[in-house]
């Protein structure tokens, strides 16, 4: 059966990096893979959008997470938490590990946090030194507004904005330097068209500073110690060579196109898809800034979300459920990375016949019908 | 140009296997993916001869072994590090980073640790909670002697003995439960002929009981948690997908050959190595238990064994040089994982071209007929 991968991560890995990952194997420390972790460095400035180093892990994306916490901090130190979902309890499990106190803003789930708030928790506690968000809050489809809080961080100089963009990277417009971002960890598996098993971060003269002072414990994930290494086109530790050599091939494809049209292309996947699910008469689970990678809808009455997504896999057509108090309540749809109007109304037709199976009725081609008016205007715009 | 992996890891990967790594991506909490990861868990037992669950980590080995000190032990506690090498050192940074004590047996480089130095440290100092070695010590091509060493620490119920086997899993006799050994630390892409980019780390019962009382911080390696999923067919994160569907293809043909008859080609691959190098003139840097799994020599007088290396590059042929300090003064020649005898004599005889180009009279075949000899004796045998 054919697999249409419309989940949040992993996506689909295009057939040009699958044969890009399956040439002989390269020793890590020859010239030719050191070679290609040159022209990788280059590749991961452009997409992160900043001149700094982008560091690489043989890891998935927590590990990454994990490596901005004990990298900047100290135990006993003080950080800022947005929690809006899954992973934004991640960041709050991760400073408490490490004995950081956590300072958390609880955001309803569907929402995105008030940069307002965020302010005044700065203002009421300067002992605050990193704030922790999701730029995109996969579990939730909101994106949370990381330009608006790196207004504010970028005038306190006692404090970052740490930014999980796992989910967000190469998907929608965030520019690390332009925005002042001053950690930015990402993953393989999502809009980068990766299998998972590479982790990324990279950080702002700012970040690195709080190296400089940063007393917890790290070895695997130790930033300064990757910096020093990647400078002479090498990792720390063994690279997970396959995966390296797949993301050259992928950022050769990302940069010939070019990052302004894969937002553009992505945002119109978004909006057609979000037409659709109001054509069939459901509603968004974000009630903030829906995700522009991901679109997270409410099971209607009486329809258990995790049947849609069983019913769908029937077909083929792979969507994600909710997670934890989401569970059963939403599910999503993904639409990032090596995905196509194509796919998008495949899998919206599949939609249509599935929520007149679970006993919620639909005009077939009516969600079908409002995504093509979209993706037509656009595409002509 | 053809490429010979003859390097201490990355070794070559099997056709087979990038086949399998070029299917269609799974998404890691599918049934199908789950199915996998059920079956990997099986052979992953048989490989580390245990009854125990293996953990898997999407990392290098560094961070099993990582793993391996922040699940068992406590700031301030102290262990007993075997340095006999470049991996020997790492065990000791581990510690340091997390505020272990460090008592520290300095083993000559090429030579093994000597089990009743380990017995008397022990009973010198009946703090040491955990004794850390490497089974094989990639630097230098030495095996210490880990069931001499597990029979000291069994009968310690406050120790436990842990084995970087990274390079030797797979290669060579280890059997976790049959010698006794605390926590086996494994990684990818040595005699388990996978890419780089898993790690993992299995735990005796009483390596699990030293879980409980750990208190170093931990998450992304944290033990107890990877367990629990794995129990479930899942990882506690992301799970590197397309590596483990390599993993699964590398389980079957390493079940359908059977460890006994790896080992004992690995071995035979050793002895003819040996001889070859013998032949030729040359010592080995090894002066006890040499590896079962790679041969380091001396360069002869005169020659800059870095030459040898680099000469042998030339001919599409890659073995490793020395680190530290035996840099330039041995090369390193591995033979496990995805090598045959065909791989292993046209190395030879491309040595002996690159020893006389360096002004070291070799009689051209005299290597290769002596590995012949041992090849053909095993053989029959």
């Amino acid at each position: 059966m054919k697999r249409y991968l419309m989940t949040p991560g992993p996506t689909p890995v295009a057939p040009e990096t699958q044969l890009a990952m399956a040439q002989p194997i390269l020793h890590h420390r020859s010239p030719q893979f050191m070679e290609i972790l040159g022209k990788v460095r280059e590749d991961l400035r452009y997409l992160f959008q900043t001149e700094q180093e982008v560091l690489m892990f043989a890891a998935t994306g927590t590990g990454a997470m994990e490596g901005a916490v004990v990298n900047t901090l100290c135990a006993g130190d003080t950080a800022l938490v947005v929690d809006g979902g899954k992973f934004g309890e991640r960041w709050t499990e991760l400073c408490q590990v490490y004995g950081v106190k956590v300072d958390r803003i609880a955001v309803e789930w569907g929402r995105a946090v008030n940069p307002a708030e965020v302010a005044a928790r700065l203002k009421a506690n300067p002992a605050i030194k990193a704030v922790f968000v999701q730029a995109n809050e996969t579990s939730t489809g909101v994106q949370h507004p990381v330009r608006e809080l790196a207004q504010i961080t970028k005038s306190l100089p006692g404090a970052i904005l740490v930014v999980d963009a796992i989910s967000a990277l190469g998907g929608y417009e965030l520019p690390m330097d332009g925005w002042g971002l001053d950690i930015v960890v990402a993953g393989s598996q999502k809009a980068m068209m990766l299998p998972p098993g590479l982790a990324f971060a990279a950080l702002s003269p700012k970040a690195w500073e709080f190296v400089k002072t940063s007393t917890l414990p790290k070895y695997y994930f130790d930033f300064a110690k990757q910096l020093k290494s990647q400078q002479k086109n090498q990792t720390a530790y063994t690279s997970a060579v396959t995966l390296t050599m797949g993301l050259m091939e992928v950022c050769a494809r990302i940069r010939a196109e070019g990052l302004e049209k894969i937002f553009a292309r992505n945002r119109r996947l978004s909006l057609a898809t979000k037409e659709a699910v109001r054509a069939m008469g459901l509603e968004l689970y974000a009630k903030d800034y829906p995700s522009d990678v991901l679109t997270a809808v409410l099971a209607p009455a009486g329809v258990d979300g995790q049947k849609v997504v069983a019913n769908l896999r029937r077909k083929g057509i792979w969507i994600a459920g909710g997670q934890a108090q989401a569970k059963g309540k939403i599910f999503r749809i993904a639409h990032m990375g090596f995905i196509d109007e194509t796919d998008l109304l495949g899998t919206i037709g599949g939609l249509e016949v599935v929520l007149n199976e679970l006993g919620y009725k639909v005009d077939l081609g009516v969600g079908v019908k409002a995504a093509q008016a979209v993706l037509g205007k656009e595409a002509g715009a």
